[in-house]
């Protein structure tokens, strides 16, 4: 194992106080999976006629706890949510399926509930045998204990790798009532099976219906979390679930069975900053990172080629290793844009590093100066915009620098 | 500008004297484009009716010297060869395509011949305007003093960030003549375009046509250098040329004008076997790397998904951060291949590295050895091999580790 790593230096400054949920309890313990002498263990148990949603890694090879989710997910319905951390019960053949039953098993018992309402994530090592039997009396003793608070102490549990944990908190109207939603995510370097994954978990007390909460969902992670990349791996494990307890029902707020319902509109908007904070905060403890990079892409033919294009430019170890070492290097930029093979003219291109625009029309910018330039690129945040002026169409990708601390984390943990 | 690297440690031992080939002359000269106190220039002078092939970068942003060549290989004729290291003259808007036609023209004046049997290849940093009329004087002087020998300094002459000069030759039977195929290259890292670009150019006195040639090309990089990554960037400049003097026609070679042709299955082979070992050095000079790896996917359901997932393995950071720390990590192997997208079934899947099962049928392999592995895992060649168990595709794909010394060539040559 690597020694654990100082907080990243792109650590949000301020962390929100998390309200509760209404028929949302939580509670963690030291289960001892992998890890000593910290919490390895989530249970979030919630009320019964808590609908849920969910949305998953695209991997051919997903973890035995996605392909539970799966199929627990056509339910719609959620009493508890059970997360490992340390073990991601991946690759681990039928011990993985057995593993996942036990865990429901032990859980719904817990709770109080049928099995098919536990949903269940897994985070860490791939390919060792996770002991499902840990969970036999800790989660009883969890349910007994679990209170509306926490949700910090909740973030911390599911960590691997991360240096710091990740929530996210609105409180928004929907008809006359006012709805709360919390968010928690984990992943540094997401998408590092042996080491970390990305995992988020979404509350509300709004009285949604489990069809509407999966649009409202999968429309969300379209430009949050899978408009972040650290390293371009995916992982095994990769999981966004969301649930609405319904609670808020009682201060009058309207039941919800459309995701296009109007009354959603501020509530939508309030989950769709929820997802992005979260998303910000994985690239921002992205593995061995010094400089969160923003990489837009305007004047593409479609929104769909220019998140293409942002991908190669934000995927490129050359691309980030030049922002490591503080080189406004466009020409790899252009590298990047050339080998996404989505239309491009050269001769169009103008590419901008934190506004200062660097090459224009096919060729360096003659009036840049370049140390106003190399001043810009000391930022801890840096933006690359590319403009390819063939379109309307664009996109924006988050990343982060490729340092030798990333190299260290995932290559030296063995020696 | 990085301080010049040591000779990367997985350079061959061996580097073959190279013969002349009957109808090309070479010669080298420092132009002083951008280096101090080295060659820069190479000028191969070619003998009337050499033949030519080519094949380039797939970027959508290429160097004005690609288009110069794709444009003149429309004739299928060659009289000389001119490359310069330092300066790739890519994305150099308008400046780019004038500088290739002065070029062109001062070579076409030197050698006496048409503009368009000129080929032209440049390598270096990108964005900055390449001073063509350096070649002035210097083309007239390589064409007076060109020697049929020389092919190491011509070798050494392209190379940028390169630790060792690229060669490779062959004689093989044509009819009742030996021919000769003498091949090079540059690339370490490749695919850096501030930095180094893969070049290659390989010579012959076979009397093959412009069309058979072109076709034998193609046919021949698919599995070299078609099949070698460094860090999955693609260059702007790109280029593999081949040409043919046919000058052993005097010698009784017959003359091809078909790629099919069976007398030509020996130098079918020699070809292949140079691209091949041109690529492999290309590897082995890759930026910071430590190690080889090859990664053999075997029995997916056909070639091109097996090269889909040899390639996600390849260009996974978290792959070769794993191999550079001398971690058999099947974990990651796991990852990528589930990330190709390709058909994969996780519970048939078995993993190898250096042909010690680590990883069979979705599990751990129990009866592998751990101390066998992390010995093997010390050898400065690993191969990874992935059987998948649904069909017969095969294909191996050659690259190298990620360490440290990836990131600091890449991002400290700033500072």
């Amino acid at each position: 194992m690597a020694k654990p790593s100082p907080v990243s230096p792109l650590a949000p400054t301020h962390v929100p106080a998390m309200p509760a949920i209404a028929g949302v309890r939580l509670g963690t313990a030291a289960a001892g999976i992998r890890y000593k002498g910290r919490t390895d263990v989530l249970l979030a148990v919630m009320d019964k006629g808590t609908t849920a949603a969910g949305v998953f890694t695209t991997s051919k090879c997903p973890s035995a706890p996605v392909e539970w989710c799966r199929a627990v997910l056509k339910g719609g319905k959620a009493q508890a949510l059970v997360v490992n951390s340390g073990n991601a019960n991946a690759f681990t053949g039928k011990t993985g399926k057995t593993s996942t039953k036990l865990t429901g098993d032990i859980a719904a018992k817990a709770v109080g509930c049928k099995p098919n309402e536990i949903f269940l994530a897994s985070t860490g090592v791939i390919g060792e045998p996770l002991d499902a039997s840990k969970f036999n009396c800790v989660l009883d003793k969890l349910n007994e204990t679990a209170t509306p608070d926490g949700w910090l102490d909740a973030a911390k549990a599911i960590m691997t790798t991360d240096t710091f944990p990740k929530v996210a908190t609105a409180k928004v109207k929907l008809g006359k009532a006012t709805v709360t939603i919390n968010g928690m995510a984990k992943g540094a370097g997401m998408i590092a099976p042996d080491m970390a994954t990305m995992l988020s978990f979404v509350f509300t007390d709004a009285p949604i219906s489990a069809a509407a909460l999966q649009a409202l969902l999968k429309a969300g992670v379209a430009d949050s979390f899978n408009a972040v990349t650290i390293d371009g791996d995916t992982s095994t494990s990769d999981t966004l679930l969301m649930f609405a307890t319904g609670a808020a029902a009682a201060q009058g707020a309207p039941k919800i069975t459309k995701a296009s319902d109007v009354r959603l509109k501020a509530f939508v908007k309030a989950l769709q900053g929820i997802l992005n904070d979260l998303a910000e905060q994985v690239a921002r403890d992205g593995e061995g990172a010094r400089k969160l990079v923003e990489v837009v892409v305007e004047g593409a033919t479609t929104k769909a080629s220019a998140r293409k294009i942002a991908m190669s430019i934000a995927n490129s170890p050359l691309v980030k290793t030049a922002i490591a070492g503080e080189d406004a290097n466009w020409g790899r930029v252009v590298m990047a844009v050339g080998k996404a093979g989505e239309p491009a003219n050269r001769d169009k291109l103008s590419i901008s590093f934190n506004g200062i625009r660097v090459a224009k029309s096919g060729a360096r910018d003659p009036s840049y100066d370049e140390t106003e330039v190399s001043n810009a690129m000391k930022n801890d945040k840096v933006q690359i915009k590319v403009a390819l002026g063939l379109g309307k169409g664009r996109d924006r990708v988050l990343t982060c620098d490729l340092t030798k601390e990333y190299v260290a984390i995932n290559g030296d943990y063995r020696s």
